[in-house]
């Protein structure tokens, strides 16, 4: 007899972005003629980059002939690809790495999700709260969350680190041994960062615990202030303790495209086995590479013109950033993240609840947020708002928002 | 303290296809001048369809532009696939399934390798002997398969059920209680078929044990006689018992492009819950959709003129499959598999190893051939083919073992 996966069934109900989308089209349905703009879901809305676009038209050619086909690759990636991030993304940043340490994936969701596999059930496992729920959810399921406390909104076996502005956005210390810690800075949600002083202290707290640190920089690119840590690698130490997630998602619109990487050097080695040889072996016997349209197309990104063209979005983007968080304190409201950001998370007004607000927002002033609560118990009270729609639809919402509250 | 998931280093050394790589590369290595032909890896070699072609080009071109940018996608896959694959491989051959009962995937491999997450780790798996290794590992990595015995050349929880020329390559029901049983029709790597009645036993066997079949029909389109099932779904019962992969891989030469899809009914029940539902649940949180270029792309293999462009090379590589079958009967050799299928298993002469044939062909013949003793402890004495190189080195390749076996 076949049994399931019992964890599964400890999963609480839909998936945060399920209940957004579920309230939108029911707002939708029952008002068809309002202009909803979206500033929920973290999706980018720009086109590729033109020599993204002219590089992804090359490598369909080239799947058009016989001389020019590419069967399967490399479950690692193409060395076209890996050398292109090595050299843009560490080398010329004077980080040291090499190219067998650089692992091409579609998407830092997948990668996220599946860097569990090559770990112990009984780890435990450290996040921020709030989240970015997959970080929990892929864990819960394989076993190593316990089970989920409905009233105190969290999972029994996860140690939660609140992070929120009465602790400026760094979390503390757990109090008890964590194995396993979920770190991500650009923060999702918060759109906040993590100084040098703060993550070398996770360095040395996981150097000193043997424990691994899962450093998500999927918006890296965003960083706009000096003196902000773009890579984990950029602390000494790291490369014993610390796995490094990116995405090719917000850096230049590839959501839709899928790719992404995962960093796990050499020298991480825990139980005296080599992480990145697990990895290695995760990957080749479980995953069959990147599409090598879309890797030749991510790989145009280190090309002079695919950096300016990419550079241009994601200034675009930040532009936005600061026309919402400029709107909101303009409407009264407090404002987090948004300068080395996508993200604006933004603290409710009168310590309205987030779905409250989140409905709100909604049916009065026709926008789509993410509710704060969404993403863990300490994200109460906030919404979360992202920097991805067009200009005009951007400037319109904080009208809307500064009507709505009163300020325009 | 971080562990890691000890299963991982059970496994045995090298991937095969590594293994062969090496071997290969070594031998090219000495001999910089001979004109290796490749018939190990199955790997096809001909350019995508020309409809395809142009569908992948229209849909790089749609992510140019605002209006046609294309972001996150649904995890499931777009409903234009979706809908494309239930008519064309499933409704208009008279199986009824519903849309959502499709899933696309960035490729078959992802998906063998990942299902085991929504099973409990104490399921026991059956797989035939000889085996796509996938199968196995995937297992190993989960906690599924024991310990591996370097002398039984297999692992010591896994149910092997032989499946060579004794038993006409049908295997046995086992005699133990099997849960996840791995089937694959045509057969990966004996090329060989299940028939209706083979499978109605099977059916029978997993609805009244509970248990999960696996079934992998990457290969149906190569199925060219009459009366051979080319999804389990044809047989009754199947959708209360029957999880089908299938990939675009080898139907339309996407081993490089990426995107296949698994089916798991909404009848499909276990421990009182739909594998449907927690399947949609793994890839909701693990995954995030194929490439928007590649399902279009995907998509353009149901189209009439796409259809018939992916005939047209399928037929190039089944002439390949009865060259190399009628090549090899020449030079005196036993030969299954290739006339529903791309692959040749055929047997070592003389009851030669099937390491030293692999090693006789690459040495003398300078043909790369895959050992099928790779392939589980039954495939010792057999060699696989493969008919996805092009016609000239097909024809040289078995010119050159004629030659070599003395026939020529």
């Amino acid at each position: 007899m076949a049994h399931i996966n019992e964890n599964y069934t400890k999963l609480p109900g839909s998936y945060l972005f399920a209940e957004i989308g579920r309230r939108s089209a029911a707002f939708a349905a029952s008002h068809p003629d309002a202009d909803i703009i979206k500033m929920g879901i973290g999706d980018v809305t720009r086109p590729l980059a033109p020599a993204v676009i002219e590089a992804m038209h090359q490598a369909v050619e080239d799947l058009a002939t016989s001389e020019g086909f590419h069967g399967y690759g490399p479950e690692q990636g193409y060395d076209f690809l890996r050398e292109a991030i090595l050299h843009g993304d560490y080398l010329d940043r004077g980080i040291e790495l090499e190219v067998d340490e650089i692992f091409i994936s579609d998407g830092a969701k997948s990668d996220c999700g599946n860097i569990g596999d090559i770990f112990a059930t009984a780890n435990r496992v450290a996040v921020c709260d709030p989240v970015y729920p997959v970080y929990v959810d892929t864990n819960a399921m394989a076993g190593r969350a316990g089970y989920y406390d409905a009233a105190a909104e969290a999972w029994t076996d996860i140690i939660y680190m609140p992070t929120t502005a009465e602790n400026h956005f760094s979390p503390a210390l757990p109090s008890q041994d964590a194995d396993l810690i979920y770190l991500c800075s650009p923060n999702n949600p918060t759109g906040t960062v993590l100084g040098f002083e703060e993550l070398e202290q996770w360095v040395t707290y996981a150097n000193n615990h043997d424990a691994v640190i899962f450093f998500d920089s999927a918006y890296e690119r965003f960083v706009t202030e000096a003196g902000i840590p773009r890579s984990i690698y950029e602390i000494p130490g790291a490369k014993t303790c610390a796995i490094e997630f990116r995405s090719f998602s917000k850096t230049a619109g590839f959501t839709g495209a899928r790719c992404g990487y995962t960093v796990v050097p050499k020298a991480l080695v825990r139980d005296g086995v080599s992480l990145n040889a697990l990895w290695n072996r995760r990957q080749t016997t479980k995953f069959n590479g990147a599409s090598y349209v879309i890797q030749r197309g991510a790989a145009a990104i280190y090309t002079p013109d695919g950096a300016k063209q990419v550079e241009e979005t994601i200034d675009y983007y930040r532009t936005n950033a600061r026309i919402i968080k400029e709107g909101l304190e303009a409407a009264g409201l407090e404002v987090f993240g948004a300068v080395n950001s996508p993200y604006i998370w933004c603290k409710t007004p009168n310590g309205m609840g987030s779905w409250d607000f989140f409905d709100l927002l909604l049916e009065k002033a026709h926008i789509i947020t993410t509710p704060g609560a969404g993403f863990g118990p300490a994200g109460e009270g906030y919404i979360r708002l992202t920097a991805f729609s067009d200009r005009e639809a951007t400037q319109t919402a904080m009208a809307r928002i500064q009507q709505l509250l009163g300020c325009a």
